[in-house]
């Protein structure tokens, strides 16, 4: 922690400041300038309420001087995290996408979605079978029976599969069926949720937060690896901006800065990112152009009676164009989709 | 929903949009402008995705045209909601302050401060025993222990309490403990827990998520109120803005809006929407001049080894100066603190 | 400056901080912790791109340590700045308010309103000649017309003036006949702009951009300072939020923290803040009781005819009733209303 | 426009709205639906404030219904505008590339940059001679003389010019330099002088405000186009959010949001969108990947000295591998850079 003193602090305020520094168990480095004086607290600031000094008179600025998060920064995990289920990778070389309905609204519907997928390229299958609806007379999923039909597909058609755990009393039965649990952009700061899941051992897929900063995304994914569950993967899915023309903005930029600040791999969410159809192919491409380490796409065979976010689901043959496109795109830029 | 034909939209378009709508089982009325199409849709939309509209060929705009909430808007309940905890009123002529510290942290602290706080005015008493914390690694509340102190101290000093449930498993036991529930920011949209306390017949304060339109804290409300509990009081305690100065920027005119649009009182919590106690008397004497129904402020009487949140606690002195300043204030409106 | 290093970084990265350091004249001061190494640099660094370090190698963060205003902070001008324009005063005890139409119309329309709020106790009147308009097809304001009317209200009323200038090339003029200069959100950082009304002495009321955080405001109002005008008065009128239902939102927090950074007076806009005439009382007297220095508040005796911003023009009135509401407010917080 | 109103409104109430549509010429169509009425207004709604509407009795919603832009819009414009500068073309299937420092320090700095990056294929120009910038103590440019330099480079290498008019009055000195004028961010709503340069007939690149929609950045064009001048290139260049570690967000999803609003050709800023040098590599492929008619990237020879903005200009030999990239992400997507 660092705390800038105003230029016209008196040295009762210096030593008022650093006296308060030492009661924490800090050791204080005083560095006069020409016109104010900064003070260097070294030691473990983790439980230092910044605001404490903030408010203190003679002080300008505090600055906090140290990741929050430990477990998913780069700093003691160097390399890239490599997450895999089956022959879906998440993290190495390979940008791997998944794909299926927003709902899983019944076993044929599933499985019609779950072979053109997988016909097309996707390595894990997507299906939501509890559905968190803003309002709460709207269709909210089939629940365990929507498990099961995902279960059941994916043994049919060999591919892994991905669904949304929305509470802690939920998580047994998800994980019973699936492979990879889903955590939602609304539940990214439910930190028992997140205490729960640090608990298993299965891989996450955690949604940026609306308006959740990256640093906010990666101290929710300290929350589950602290509790032991290594395999995070982080997911882009649009944050809310003042423009209203597409339902959020998914953030292209914030593929590259994850991928600097943490070893965790990074998927993107165009079609939560954009909710227009027509918008998905490109903001698929631009994910994939920028570094993407894969993609998660809404696909119906038909959108038009979809019961949820049909508007925002690919038709089948727009999915198989796209893989073609976002094969191209990663191939160059040294990547690959196999 | 009204559909705004694109001005070249062809007959065949603005057929297939008709149709569409006559198969969702709306009634379609259609105005012809001099220079575009208007398709007035009439009937139950409350299941329409609209996006479905927004990009079929010929299409400009859609508007949907209710509000989506029910129970908590004004039109079926134009008067004034008012809830009464002991002698705590909610939502009359009364300004009615909640006071207490951060965190629970023990009896003796407790005790200290509930007498202060209600000597001055205070009429319910906050106090957290569980508290979401952004960092895995930080303080989290003394738990049950915590409940316990809080209702020895209610029973003591004759005061309601207030105190946060922040997961479905601990609804029971935080119901037993206290008289109003509070839902955090964090979990504005956690839907089963808002389901759950839907359930319950114990009044709840329902605080503003982070980034969250007015639009969506009512739709927070009315999953509770769907349940049976009609005794929300709406909370507003500072979004996240531009402006890093300030911890959030507390948004008094959501007051008023609320007011207009809703029947359920409204408190504003100056503590946590600035986040720094020199800031928090000016904005509490905005909410109460802007029409705010109530205050919720984090009184400590040793702020500087508080274990939360100290930095934007009052002092019990401060808190006596400001239900001074705030009972003027309200009298100056036409309104009064008892 | 401040440069954290990373905690691995090597001897030679931190060289090579601290030599470039050195090439910008700065002097070193190296605080070497248990984690890791913190660089101090002391000098000018008005002129130094922080970012220049930020990519450097073995580099995590980097915290620029000094205000980059100077003139509009309270480092050097501890004491309020107080501005006086007849006998309207900005700065002192006294709450000061300014009132009158979004657009001058007519010399009758003016002449009523600018009776009306002067006797009420308003102390400047407003009343646009040139008029922003986001549509190029809108009413642009009478112009130098409008001017001409203002000039003859405020003799025949004794009332001072503030007007828009929009442009450099209607400087002259407007300082010609107005009391006042206003400077609009939109020019908050037309530099030229500025830079040319620092050279005037006439005083300025600067708007705060819709989107500007107050160090932005700050740095506008230095921009008009460095040219030797110090009569700055700053204006809070709304920032864009995700908020939709009022126009703007009124950064009410604005109030106590531009009063903490800076000596220079401030006002609130609720007119433009809220954009609908039924939010501008309550807000006006939320500014008031957070501590402003004035108001800004649009009248039309006719609004449903007026030629712009009809809707959020509050009646004469309302007007009288509000002066009164806010008489007391101020009194309530120790402040005074002539 | 169409004005909905509440579920309880009353016949008189319905008639006020009706009356006071028909004072402004309008057309009035109603609709009774089941619950509520709807008001359909046809006409020229242009000078209609909606808000006068929206403060009636028994109103509940207003909505405008269309476009505020009209040659900005696809509708009397349905195909793409292509713009030609020389051999540089914005708007066809080509994806036209412009390069160069951000400020103009002196001849033979311009010339090694410019002959570098149109050796990569760089078919634009850019360098700054007029310099916005936040600190009035800031480097501002080399003013008329940097324009000079740009000239004879320009001429040296053959390849056309842009650079940033910042105020009217040096409009006729930057138009007899450059070939592209560009108007900055933050006078993408300096009205007078988006009109100024409507009048002239040189191509102009628009740059989006650091928190406009898009509908404003269309509206900004309109004002140039009402002028008579059609040859504007709108430019995507970062927008505000909560994120911080980058400058700004560059918002990818605006390419196709603009292309599908507008024929108008649009092209992306990745320099000053992300302000960090490793950041715009991947945020240009993403602009290609989706969609953009084009790039403006800073490129310095010796970024640790450059003037302005070293720390996001990428050095030559960066510049060259992100042309080969994208050069092949453009084919990826079926079109080309030269």
């Amino acid at each position: 922690m660092v705390i800038v003193m105003r230029e016209n602090a008196t040295d009762q305020q210096i030593n008022d400041v650093a006296e308060k520094l030492h009661e924490y168990g800090l050791d204080v480095h005083k560095v006069v300038g020409t016109q104010r004086t900064i003070l260097g607290a070294i030691g473990d600031v983790g439980n230092v309420d910044h605001r404490a000094f903030k408010i203190m008179d003679g002080v300008f600025e505090v600055h906090r001087i140290s990741e929050p998060y430990k477990l998913a920064g780069r700093i003691f995990h160097a390399d890239d995290t490599v997450i895999q289920v089956d022959n879906a990778v998440f993290g190495g070389n390979q940008v791997t996408v998944i794909a299926g309905p927003c709902s899983i609204e019944s076993a044929e519907q599933l499985l019609t979605i779950a072979k053109a997928v997988k016909n097309a390229g996707a390595k894990v299958l997507r299906g939501g079978a509890f559905k968190p609806r803003t309002s709460p007379y709207a269709f909210q999923g089939l629940g365990v029976e929507g498990l099961k039909i995902l279960k059941d597909v994916s043994k049919e058609c060999n591919i892994p599969t991905i669904s949304e755990v929305m509470r802690e009393s939920q998580l047994d039965i998800v994980a019973e069926y699936v492979d990879i649990l889903q955590i939602g952009a609304r539940n990214m700061q439910n930190f028992p949720l997140l205490s729960e899941i640090g608990k298993t051992r299965k891989p996450v897929l955690l949604k940026r937060g609306m308006s959740a900063r990256i640093e906010e995304l990666l101290m929710a994914a300290e929350y589950i690896m602290a509790g032991g569950n290594y395999q995070v993967i982080l997911c882009e899915r649009g944050i809310r901006t003042f423009e209203n023309y597409t339902r959020n903005t998914l953030d292209i930029s914030a593929i590259p800065v994850v991928k600097k600040l943490s070893h965790l791999p990074i998927v993107a969410d165009p079609s939560h990112g954009t909710g227009l159809r027509n918008k998905v192919a490109p903001m698929a491409r631009a994910a994939v152009a920028a570094g993407a380490d894969g993609l998660l796409i809404e696909v119906h065979h038909d959108p038009d009676h979809a019961l949820s976010d049909g508007p925002q689901s690919l038709l089948p043959s727009q999915f198989s164009r796209l893989m073609e496109e976002v094969r191209m795109i990663a191939w160059a830029i040294g990547r690959k989709i196999d």
